[in-house]
């Protein structure tokens, strides 16, 4: 998962971008990185990390002009070097270019293989490197149509920000699988609005922008000093947004097609509780495990009238290395982060809310923990349907094999987390869910969505864009730092 | 406020306090260190900032031995500098000597010019030092008899741990205003238990130690290779516990006093709830302010039948430095910590409920930004009474000039945060949120408090010990890094 | 300036080339890298800042593989970033490529022009990059040819090294204008030699191998399992070593070309003192410019019959960056560096000798700080012409402008430096010194070199190839970190 | 060996001596540290590692005012930890203190012992705290009378600056070990000068202040608005400058006891020459190790007149900690940081002069590269005699068994090191090169030096002041970081 951040217009364009990755950084903490542009040239710093750690003041003057792009990435296949952060940008016959995506391509092997026979060289390990060698080759004339040409040659999801020295280009795949949204912000002077593009509304509550719009399925929005303009140089296809945006990936007080992922996510501990109930009775308690699982926890405990507690408390001082002890600890990688309150779970019924299991080891210690703690029973409840499936579209998500539910049964799942019950919503559940829920804002006539407005390739195997997996060696013969 | 906690008898020490020191960042992220000893001489490491960041693998290996004492410091009057970083480690005429201390001596001013009249010289701007020449120029032959006599001469908040090189004393003041608890860990070989110190039970929780007991109010724990001892050498002193660990420093997770620090939030939320009601309605819904308004506002939103929702979403990835935009972006300090949930709030009469106020600025932006995404009303909840006055036993509070209820009546602070109500809950709320809870654990059997038990001088200027606040340019005559 | 360093068969190739870089560091601080391969797939490492800093033992170990390439870079236009520190790393349809460059390609701008029109993108500003597109494009079958291929387009000076998975391909351009040397070094398991390939000679010392031959003008050596093989695919031409290498760029104790840096530099301070001397007396001493003055000045010396003392003393901790006092302190910038010893300098008629003086500033200070501690007269001279026009073969020179031999006559700059006399060596002089020497090793049947052995152009104004200066503008769009 | 440097009256002090510092970073790079005062507070920084890169210029700025003392320190007994860094700086009764101490101790066991007794506290492993001590018990009123009382106690070597609010006192020991010299420099407003003092009287060079002269046995300068005034507090004792002052340690370019150390070295040479010649002949060459080898060389040179050649290079790029290869290079450790010039060795009769052999390893690497490269004999002149005995007035020697020269003869010296001969200077030689130069500046009149005027207890084992070895244990105690 990747998070893309773009402004033009503004006379602190770097620093609102660097705002505007910093409310994305959950899309991503193993790179980040800004380029902008004085209309002249453009300039660029990227950096391994997060956002803030990397950035300092004296970085950021290095990013002179009243346009930007940036980019948070989190680790996928490519290999956790500087080389693969974004923006990329590279000078062409036309000039610069900078490109930001959020996504992946499915027929990236066989564009490689096309390109590298004409004599291209790579110098990442990045799908997006095929984008711009596809961009340099189109002989159209404006960039709207090099850019447009390129994409037409490609499949899979993206959410791209193109920055030249003239105008930022956004872009979503016709069956929007990643989201992107549209925000305008006015500035200090009274000199009119910047536009701003962003993965998530969050970004623009933090930099006091206004929300606008979700960019459409297929659209292209050309953003320059002429204002904003809106192409469709694709053929349309069916929207097939990623449900695990609502499930997981978003931060809850975004708005994604218009509905609140906070509000979704109740909604989903709410079906979850009426598809999956455990039995009532006064010695029964909700926890979340938190953070993602709190909206779903709420919205669990509220259906079944049960407390909700918060049974599991997160450390806000958790990073990324840690020193393990010798001698081993019950649940120790677990509880670093977590640690059980003894207090609401003791001599309790435990209804723990997550959003999803991956390999289940995790749960597995959460379960014993919160069992340790003195809970007569622990019933593990999931937000969402079994994930069974590798995404192809742009999330890191592990292999078949270390999918526990790829082959395990949820009785199976049930027997490894030493749970009392586990309970998965079900596919059905969650479009129910979300169709009950009022669209607002710019989407607000958009109509309801069904089970085949979204990707559920993760729980359903069914992928709406074929693919071919990737031969890891081939991307990865240059390892480089 | 600064936390503590030592281990004896464990073969990882060193480790096992680096993460007892994780569990008690919390009460302090400015400076951490640790000094262990392999029962000949004393090794030590300290360092500004979080423990994570400033202990290495390498470092941990230059801590052998089988005892350590851990220390994590809040920014306090000494000034920001590594020299003010505990455990203080000294050489005297009996060997070496490590000092951590949480808490505040009052009578610290009238102790140093005495020493110093002495000859005593001062290296660091703590009053920790005073205690340490106290017990040096002490002619008593144990170390038990030097250090009693030692904190006779003093006054004032103390819970303290000294390491030798043969033992650890622990001693917590005779009015048990700083925690204190006692634990115990099984070692994997199966060859006895370590005993553990620490300021809050949490830390006992990640190392897989079991909670014993609460240090005694002028308790001494020697806990040596002939295990522990326990010794009264104090005249008893009315018991007077911290409230404020209750409201906001401790970890909601431990255990204080014997009663679970969540629980007591929870009781005082439901507490406020009675006390300060807001008309009720199905417009309205209750929110916190997270991670430490939280339990109260569960509690809350029980007792009155409202909805308790996430209204404002936390970011996880705030540090200390942040690069300000020089366009000024409205509620911008608060908005890279919290950003209303607009979902939840819009159209709505929120109830958001905080811990405490201090100077109110903060407050303010909160229930500007929470009217801006749309509430109706705005109700502040405050889950303890009105911070008029400073604390002089180790929390470091502004003076009262900043304090805003020490100059301002509620209605006046209403008015200031721009709230529809502000209300706080009493004195005699919180006592009785207290008293109302079961005592579990070591102090099962102790009387149930009374307003006497506890120090409330922040909300009632009803200071337990005299005190004679310090000259600051007295402590800081030398300020050095 | 650059340094290149390859090596083949040996067990350790990336420690071996790190200690290589190291003995090669003179020649550029700016940045270093290394690529090296296990006969599958490439790894690299490139950092900012010196070699030592930048290379852990961690980041050798990401470094497998029993051959490898590394380059340190010297400042030059493309900006002090790190994607354009080398080897530059690439995939394309054959595998994997790494280069490393000592040099500048004078058609740059219009192969650039022409890659761009067909479609190729830049990711770096260095004009290496047009190399690896042109060599990506070849459609021959074998590596060396492709890379003849590509060379044939191109004008201008070039050491390359080139690493793919199964061999080492070294290239020095027709006219051999930057240096290029093989050795070879004995495997300690006695399993044969492992080849290195180093831009000097004293790269091999450090790691104890021994010197085998310089590379030839338009040589290709391919190494690989198969052993050593040299090819000449270009057309010969006139042989123009760069003659700054005997002056100031090369370690005194490299070999180049035959003769000993340090012997030549020592011949050029004879015929210094010959062709400009000074009047003998017993009040006349001889002091370098440390380090590079040194050998110059003990010939000159020798020459003159006047004692060589160490009249100005080097600091050896002087780095980057430098705190500037507020007041201004005489000859501030140069005395970091650089103390007169009044000792052997007082009441002294004093020569001193340095290899060259480029905008004047600094020797203006040297001759001022040395009539400050007591010299009676101050007679500067200089171990080769004025320096009058910019170099385009990959030395990063000051335009003519900066240049002050460029439009001062001697006797202009002796009273710009307020030196008593300024005396330079004529180029006449220089050839002579050089003929005047020994050819050892591999070129011990080299004809004697003549002025048109050598590129003299910084000198002369005689350039061996016709260049167009870059437009800065062109490279620089993309101004990436 | 350490280096200290004041000033007193300088608007831009902390600057000033941050610039002094870096001149005496040749007398220790473990640690660096400044202290200031505006006349109110003291502030300081310290440091691990050289001055430039532990001081920025933000850590400059929180170092106000128009006084300041600075210290650099080589690793010692005490440990390599921050808390050992000096300026040591406390507050007492009367105020604030720090000090910076170039010697050692030799009652410092008996001190400790007699001040911890009384209850004193040690925070450091350090001499200087016992100092520290002792002025602030004493009962005297002024800060010079009870400096004077606490050093009437202390035995050894010492040279020491106190700073204070008010004032800057510099005393120098009765017999004069450890240097120390005045300077003055001219304030740029015309407002007066400036006054200061340091180490060596390089440090006035680079800031442009001008040598006084050296401060006299037992004399104790204080330096405050009242300008300078001096004292002879203590009885008189036999001058006994450290004659490795002259060998070693002080810079070529510094004033020591009114000669030039670079005189002294040269003068060393040409006696060195005339003790041990070496049969004359055309293949022979006098080399030095560079750089402290290289005036006595030039020395030895002109006595032998043999031509003086560099034929050992030294590398600029060598810092504290490398990566050594698995496979064994010959002669690496030395290699790294010099080099042979083949070109002046091979087929020569070499001689190669050194100041000094301590362990010899370093020596015989020396020897069998020099024959590596191809020498015909190679002769070891070393410009001291045998370094027999340790230092206990402040350098960080070897014990005796590590000395070379405590347990073998020369002739079996010469067989370690595989030299053809070895030839040490006699101590009278020394003491006769001295005699013969001419003495300037302010110690013009100062008796001619005997052999009774220095210490060279480390060649002779006649320590002037008799000492307990510390036991290591005793001061090591608290290791602490």
């Amino acid at each position: 998962m990747c998070g893309v951040f773009g402004i033009f217009g503004h006379p602190e364009a770097a620093n609102m971008t660097y705002l505007g990755l910093h409310a994305l950084q959950h899309r991503g903490q193993e790179s980040a990185g800004i380029v902008s542009s004085d209309g002249e040239r453009l300039f660029g710093h990227r950096t391994m990390g997060r956002v803030q750690a990397g950035f300092s003041p004296a970085d950021l003057a290095t990013l002179p002009g009243d346009r930007a792009i940036g980019h948070v990435r989190y680790s996928t296949a490519g290999g956790s070097h500087l080389k693969n952060a974004q923006p990329l940008g590279v000078d062409y016959a036309r000039g610069s270019l900078a490109v930001a995506h959020n996504g992946n391509l499915t027929n990236h092997e066989a564009l490689r293989d096309r390109l590298e026979a004409r004599g291209s060289i790579y110098q990442t390990a990045s799908d997006t490197e095929s984008i711009v060698h596809l961009i340099a080759m189109s002989k159209k004339e404006a960039l709207r149509d090099r850019i447009a040409e390129a994409l037409e040659q490609v499949e899979g999801a993206y959410s791209l920000l193109f920055l030249t020295e003239r105008e930022i280009v956004a872009v979503r795949d016709p069956r929007a699988i990643r989201p992107l949204c549209l925000g305008e912000i006015e500035i200090a002077s009274g000199s009119g609005v910047a536009h701003v593009v962003a993965s998530e509304s969050t970004a623009f509550d933090l930099i006091g922008a206004r929300f606008v719009r979700d960019v459409a399925p297929g659209e292209m929005v050309i953003i320059s000093a002429d204002g904003v303009r809106s192409e469709f140089p694709f053929a349309p296809e069916p929207r097939k947004l990623c449900i695990f945006e609502h499930v997981y990936f978003a931060r809850p007080d975004s708005m994604i097609q218009g509905v609140s992922v906070y509000e979704v996510r109740k909604a989903f501990g709410r079906r979850l509780a009426a598809e999956q109930p455990v039995d009532p009775g006064d010695d029964l308690v909700v926890i979340p495990v938190p953070d993602s699982g709190l909206p779903a926890a709420i919205g669990f405990a509220d259906r079944a009238r049960a407390p909700f507690e918060m049974g599991l408390i997160r450390s806000h001082y958790v990073g990324r290395t840690f020193i393990e002890p010798q001698q081993s600890i019950r649940h120790f990688g677990v509880r670093l982060k977590l640690n059980p309150n003894r207090a609401v779970i003791e001599g309790k019924r435990v209804v723990v809310v997550d959003d999803s299991i991956v390999r289940g080891t995790t749960s597995r210690k959460i379960v014993k923990m919160i069992r340790d703690a003195g809970a007569r029973e622990v019933h593990v409840r999931i937000s969402s349907p079994p994930t069974r499936w590798p995404c192809y579209y742009g999330v890191d998500t592990p292999t078949r094999s270390e999918l526990i539910a790829s082959s395990h049964s949820v009785d199976e799942i049930r027997s490894y987390l030493t749970a009392d019950s586990v309970g998965y919503l079900s596919l059905e559940g969650m479009v129910e869910s979300v169709r009950s829920l009022e669209v607002r804002g710019g989407d607000a006539g958009s109509p309801r969505p069904s089970a085949d407005s979204y990707c559920h390739a993760c729980f359903s195997g069914s992928y709406p864009i074929p693919f071919t997996p990737a031969s890891p060696n081939r991307q990865l013969r240059m390892v480089s730092g």
